[in-house]
């Protein structure tokens, strides 16, 4: 196979897998930005819980940290799918890189979903430094994405 | 006890129950009221494709049936906390009877809870008859609620 021959079955299974990937996705854009700013707000929302824990400016309550750790690890999965192809325009931050270099933002996609179990340990663990340290790790992991691909 | 005894009483018990629940909260009501919208637009979302799904309007997917339950049942448990006291004001269409009557807010909250893991064994069953009588059994158990406690 000739690098062009290579290249253009690459581009086919790409569009193959991410249509197999939104198959029965709900399409139309407006619906789909409302559902990933509402996980993002959601997201959000429990992590600034546990970031106010973790500095103390709220009391500590383990409870309450596995509770909004375990959430935020739930709804780490779950706003990928909204970014159905291509909706850049409308009410919306997401840059158009978003579509172009989705190899890089599945990749920082990944690693923040990768922190998020640690930040479950953590909140389990009771220990206020761990929780500290796993709640820096996954606010830097959103902002990694959110530096690139989130429109300021 | 005498009876106003005991009403005082079982009052002081559901605030501080109810007190504890909240303890690690962000009491903000602006940011709870979005919280809890962003998590209500995400369960609508992935109703809306098991709905279509169940319909027929598109294509049955097991696997994406799968994750869609999955999500909404750990999507059902989460709005909640963002009903902080009390917040029925501002960009909300909560009534104040969420605040007002929230035995019974909390009993058809729970009683939807209760039907999301049936959604889960519905999805998994791979038998789309299942999926559509438990996608109508929790879209009954969310109107439930939006018809006393939500503004139309």
């Amino acid at each position: 196979m000739n690098r062009n021959a290579f290249a253009a079955a690459s581009a086919f299974a790409v569009v193959a897998v991410f249509s197999a990937a939104v198959v029965a996705q709900d399409m139309r854009p407006d619906r789909a930005i409302k559902y990933r700013q509402g996980i993002m707000q959601a997201q959000g929302w429990q992590m600034g819980v546990l970031s106010r824990m973790a500095k103390g400016e709220i009391p500590y309550n383990k409870d309450q940290a596995v509770r909004a750790a375990t959430f935020v690890n739930e709804l780490s999965k779950m706003s990928w799918e909204g970014f159905v192809p291509v909706s850049d325009s409308g009410n919306t931050k997401a840059r158009p890189d978003v579509w172009k270099d989705k190899a890089k933002f599945d990749r920082l996609a990944q690693e923040m979903q990768s922190e998020t179990p640690k930040l479950v340990a953590a909140a389990n663990s009771g220990d206020v430094a761990q929780l500290r340290a796993a709640v820096g790790a996954v606010g830097k992991a959103c902002n990694n994405c959110h530096d690139d691909f989130q429109k300021q």
